[in-house]
């Protein structure tokens, strides 16, 4: 059995976490390619195998920052959402306006039910005036979604439909996508999408991902199809260093995507997540959740990015509580890891009014020990354009 | 790094699967004690871990069926409804007759979508007329009620409340249960529950749990409290040789005990998982797929016990295709594991019709090639009395 030194994913007792396979646990059409390809570890997301890294955490950031990566992401379980009473039932659970959601279009929809809480943040893809897809994170929104067209009587249905997502993604994303399917995919705007030839019909190609870097996502229809256009793009990447990647956690935290599960929970609003921005606060749109969100537009808590102090911080198994000086709570820590290029730990922290000023200096007290954090005013990297 | 070679845990490429730590991936507050204990490999449940066996799968079911364990199935989720409207909302999800459930009683309660489809399987514990908890199987149906809630206006609170449940589960739960609490214990009926004293509090004790050996499942209030009353039932469990366990594959697919997720999922019926004698098919009962569950009454395909021949099977982490001796389909195997007791492979399978028969001759597609498999009358032990 040969496992390399360099995995870090252990429980208290300092062994690894081994899991047991299982049925019940899903493994995208793909899985063994990206098992070939030499994931190290794996995580669960949505009941589905999802690759952590491949090399080291930093060696898959510089290289996704500089190259290009095709990902995994069949763990961004794909719902669908059709029929006259699609549009309303979404609007229901979002406070985005949906109205300005054109057919060429995606749009980022944190979900929350009728306390305004976050049940879930996915992209949704429109693909007709009634017909809506969304990639879901990591809990099974599908299922109030079910519920709450039980109980209203919409006249919609809401399926599971046999589509899985590719990611490619980094600066060279544009050159392997056009040597794919031509320059025409360079003109899709960000959050756009369009059609392209994928083993004989279209599919969504959208300008979207979970990295700053750039790149695409490619919804693939059929299990069947998967295997074909993997192989296909890594082929066409082969001149622009094409490796297999995933979602990398040092890039991510540098860049400010929030991880469902992580970093906001169904315990917290948008607006304690910093979401406040995607929040249509009118009660027209007629989201559930209009009264409490509303309510919440002074937060009590909210998402900073923290600077970490002292050499590579272990990984959160469980949250890092915050204290100022005295000792008094100040927040948590959700997600912190050491970034070669910031030659420093980045994190990010739900934190109180009091302490969430840019500057502020506190005590994050991990799980190896106390050390120095630092509220940031905005996080270490920008998209790339 | 030393990782037993027992562990049969692995990939297609014979590399262990490394699980990666995570805040968004629950621990239970006596994680760390079931890790010292010895878990060997580990599953996700519900977003949470589950350990899998300590010694071997095979030393592990025969203890169980010998002595008494205590196992830590956190990954059973607690949701409580609450309020005038808890009944009905979860009467509109369950063909089940909760009316007949009053509050010294617990019922296993299939759950479904207007379809008809298995969304979930929970315990029910009536706490009071108006007050319920589920002990969830593998999936977020806490959304479905949430949304169901919504859309219908019932006046109900669905909430996550700091609830874990410990199983005590062999033949000799009830010597060590009435050690800690008593000889009352004795008492209890099957799938009835009666308060207990737990740490200055009553909780509440119930003889269900997900072994066929009989024992309890205690129903813990505050986190704090779980390594207090895991310490104590282990210290009263000494005279009785109680070991640190987990629901053990071999003696829940001797039993018969269907894993959610595996064995059915929500593509299936209550009938085609064989659960027909808990549906009450009476419109007035209220559950929202009382019409497609009588459309139902004669499935397709229903789940059956089946024998597999030849030497020890490997771990199904992908459902097997059942062929008759001509190849044409005939159904999928989910479950299946060597036995020792029986000297031979059990498994469940999910079976058509026209191949249902008890002994019936197929040919299974393991993932180690074909072999012979026999449609059994029953499953292989029935209840310890």
């Amino acid at each position: 059995m040969n496992i390399s030194t360099s995995i870090t994913s252990e429980g208290g007792a300092g062994q690894p976490l081994i899991l047991n396979p299982s049925n019940r646990i899903r493994r995208s059409p793909v899985f063994d390619k990206v098992q070939a390809a030499g994931a190290k570890a794996w995580s669960i997301y949505n009941g589905t195998m999802i690759g952590q890294w491949f090399g080291t955490l930093a060696d898959d950031c510089a290289h996704l920052k500089r190259a290009v990566q095709l990902w995994d992401v069949g763990g961004e379980r794909i719902v669908e959402i059709k029929g006259p009473g699609a549009q309303r039932l979404l609007q229901m659970t979002t406070p985005r306006d949906l109205w300005k959601v054109n057919t060429t279009r995606c749009a980022y929809i944190p979900m929350v039910d009728s306390k305004g809480r976050l049940l879930n943040d996915p992209v949704l893809v429109r693909l007709a005036d009634d017909r809506f897809w969304i990639a879901l994170a990591d809990s099974d929104m599908y299922l109030f979604l079910k519920g709450l067209a039980a109980g209203s009587g919409l006249d919609v249905e809401i399926s599971d439909p046999d589509v899985w997502i590719l990611a490619l993604q980094g600066p060279l994303a544009d050159d392997v996508a056009e040597r794919v399917w031509g320059p025409s995919v360079r003109d899709i705007p960000f959050f756009g999408h369009a059609p392209v030839p994928v083993e004989g019909r279209d599919m969504v190609l959208a300008r979207t991902g979970w990295s700053l870097q750039g790149g695409f996502e490619l919804y693939v229809e059929g299990s069947e199809n998967l295997p074909l256009i993997w192989d296909r793009l890594f082929a066409a990447g082969q001149d622009f260093d094409i490796r297999v990647g995933c979602p990398n956690l040092i890039e991510r935290i540098e860049g400010g995507l929030l991880s469902y599960g992580n970093d906001m929970t169904e315990k917290h609003t948008p607006m304690e997540a910093g979401l406040g921005r995607h929040c249509v606060l009118d009660r027209d749109v007629g989201c559930l959740g209009y009264e409490a969100l509303v309510a919440q537009r002074e937060p009590a808590r909210q998402v900073r990015p923290v600077d970490i102090s002292g050499g590579p911080v272990p990984s959160v198994a469980k949250l890092w509580e915050i204290t100022d000086q005295d000792g008094n709570f100040a927040g948590r820590v959700s997600s912190a890891v050491w970034s070669p290029d910031q030659q420093g730990n980045v994190a990010i922290a739900m934190v109180e009014r009091a302490y969430w000023d840019a500057g502020t200096k506190l005590i994050v007290h991990a799980s190896d020990g106390p050390r120095d954090l630092t509220v940031r005013a905005r996080y270490w990297i920008g998209r790339h354009s």
